[in-house]
């Protein structure tokens, strides 16, 4: 533990200054749903890469540019970092208690648009470059940033860039853009993320919503159309009724269902967080609730439009409706082939008039939970944390791992500084400033283990 | 012929001094959707009544309040017009070439929100009667309106209204606040409306909107119980599947296909109007599309509404969904007796999460065709419009003209100024002036004639 007095030290002693840093970056808005200020972003955050002697390059893409920056270490050994400088919209703004762009310090928390999601992993990590650089004049290893701007947007380009690019990614292991503690304060690790194919699915029959009253009985109504189309998807029992659905569903192993027991249950948080009355298909609880959350794919209906939606009653025959329908996928399903499957299904159904717009993709990634490099990850959280890490062998939600695992072949690992309340994408994001302080102490340690490890 | 050149001199005389009543009217918004104007419009059609010498009341009701006019006549028979002084709601305002209160006059066309649906059938009417009071020095007839303020929200408590003052209402015949010609020019006589009930079905299941990578494998979805829900109501083959529905049906008569088969056919103008690719039921068009078109019950989703409707993904299971259904009744079926039926169907297939919320409803009602009264406002058409009216047995549309047909007794027949281009509901809403003048014509014409039959 000695080893890192002197940046601890530094560490403490900085952290204003870090935070000012931080604050600057929540400041520039860098919204990618709106295309709003993210060449100013990114900009920024090859400057903040530079002024720790990083090669930075802000390289285009078809949609965000990407920064990308290096810095050679001792070793030989390259630990990449993913983050991403893009922000969630954040409206709605009533519901900020001071503006989202005006970061705003209260009670041992940041609060701003992105400080959580993900500016804060951004900083926290080059706070620690600064502390081994003010230390030991090098980096333990070589260091490489990939940050991009869209992630909250699907990270539409994002595979892409890395398959052309997969000489500059070049690297040993990957540390995510996400991590942080539970309501226990306990650290998370983890290891995989299910997979998603996210479609609108539209009907359009007339050229005119038509009085209910002319056309009711004689006309297409596309309300209807999409409703049966639907209804073929999936049925009260929840099984996902496109053939060739689950063909390629890998089965979690024995040690997935172990890592899965060790962590709590989350029958009553959920139950008083969502007002969940019941869950699906009998669950009440423990394992078995855990295990369906995370290693069944879905078929989710995300919104339904069509028509009046207005108070009262108006007597109308839409002319269109439309639904967004989000598939969260696990080993070894893949987004094309469920497209392919979900097209076949309609068109065999009678519903060739249901068109399908995709709206991203991408497959689930998992990392071995006992790769060395997730235990060297799990070891260095030890002494800064006061909780040894918790595996999380697979978690519901989707992220863009997929090319990061399969593509460049490394070992991902989590890392963080979320807390249970950091409220991302929603009003009054914040992120908690010991937390802060505890990631890069944690990143610190990682970087000159992972060297020598 | 010449028994009604004073009369129609008169008509022609005065056609300015009518127009600027009307405009005054129109000028004077009264939208019952959004609680607007009603009670002024209400107290501006009185007075129109009293300078006619009707006994005229604004009787209160639960909602907005009613007209009711009275006046004696030479003979001891009374008509009874039914109109409104309520409006649909204006938006969207944009489109309008000039604002919808501002009355304006262009190539012989009146446009104005109201000025067809329904203020000008009120003083138009009154204005027939200025012509008889200036001829004759008194009305023909015993004369009562009922002008009500909410046809456009269901006449919410008009049925009630008419129950309670059934001795007031006490009529021989009533002429409905709607008429007019077809694209040939052709006056109809539509002597039915469908009924209708009108729901808003809804589910609600969590407290909020769900992360769909957490909620999707383990929550109730209601996006998903709704549309499971709709689709037990009606298959893809149009059969509606509540048990009992069709019971109370009454088949059309011979005497009705007649009527229909006789009427122009309808297939190329929906294809043309409202871009119809293809009829269901393998409809094609003739007798079949038109006697399906308002001799059957149906049900319509008239709009959905759920989760995330923006553009792009948004990844939520959402706590809320929504539908807003219409079912068109026919003579026997009942709005109560449906309502029961959907009820008790919804629970018995495992949908008692389902909420039903009536929003209004009206059974189907009629008149014979061969009624005397009917043939008298036939007859007293056909000198004033080039061609005989045509008898049109029942529309697809609804109305309260249930208790009028029911509860009071009375023959309904309908006859006014609409015609295919007038846009009621819709921006630039508009009436013809040759129109309005034919049917104050028309109106003259048939209470002298009523009177002596």
């Amino acid at each position: 533990m000695n080893a890192y007095r002197t940046i601890d030290a530094y560490l403490e002693k900085n952290m204003d200054k870090s935070i000012a840093e931080l604050s600057a970056l929540v400041a520039q808005p860098s919204i990618s749903a709106q295309g709003v200020g993210l060449k100013e972003c990114a900009a920024l955050v090859a400057d903040m890469l530079r002024a720790r002697g990083f090669a930075a390059e802000v390289m285009d893409t078809e949609g965000a540019p990407v920064v990308f920056g290096e810095r050679k270490g001792k070793s030989d050994k390259t630990l990449l970092f993913y983050n991403h400088y893009d922000v969630q919209p954040p409206e709605p703004l009533e519901l900020w208690e001071t503006p989202p762009f005006e970061p705003s310090l209260r009670a041992g928390k940041l609060y701003g648009r992105g400080v959580s999601d993900d500016k804060s992993h951004i900083t926290s990590r080059l706070f620690a470059i600064d502390a081994l650089l003010d230390s030991d004049g090098e980096l333990p290893c070589n260091v490489k940033f990939i940050i991009e701007g869209e992630e909250e947007t699907t990270s539409v380009h994002l595979h892409e860039f890395i398959l052309a690019h997969k000489d500059k990614l070049k690297a040993d292991a990957c540390i995510w853009e996400f991590g942080g503690v539970d309501h226990r304060e306990v650290p998370m690790q983890s290891l995989g993320l299910r997979g998603i194919c996210y479609v609108e699915l539209s009907v359009e029959r007339l050229n005119t919503d038509v009085h209910s009253g002319v056309g009711g009985s004689i006309m297409e109504n596309a309300a209807w159309r999409l409703v049966w189309a639907l209804s073929t998807l999936k049925g009260p029992d929840e099984k996902i009724l496109i053939p060739g659905f689950y063909d390629d569903v890998k089965p979690p192993s024995v040690r997935d269902r172990e890592l899965m027991a060790a962590l709590p249950d989350v029958a009553e948080e959920y139950k008083k967080r969502f007002g969940v009355q019941k869950f699906i298909k009998g669950l009440t609880g423990g394992i078995d609730l855990k295990m369906e959350e995370v290693f069944v794919p879905t078929c989710t209906i995300c919104g339904l439009t069509s028509g009046y939606q207005g108070p009262g009653a108006k007597t109308v025959l839409p002319a269109k409706a439309s639904a967004k329908v989000d598939f969260r996928l696990v080993p070894d399903q893949k987004p094309e082939d469920i497209l392919r499957k979900l097209r076949a299904h309609l068109d065999a159904q009678g519903f060739d008039d249901v068109q399908i717009n995709f709206l991203g993709g991408e497959p689930a990634a998992r990392t071995d939970p006992d790769d060395p490099f997730v235990q060297t990850v799990i070891q260095t959280a030890e002494e800064v944390y006061e909780f040894p890490m918790e595996i999380v062998p697979m978690v519901g939600g989707s992220g863009p791992n997929y090319p990061f695992v399969h593509d460049l072949g490394l070992p991902v690992a989590t890392a963080g500084l979320g807390h249970p309340d950091s409220r991302a994408h929603a009003p009054n994001e914040n992120i908690r400033l010991d937390l802060y302080l505890k990631h890069a102490r944690h990143m610190a340690r990682l970087m000159k283990e992972f060297a020598r490890s």
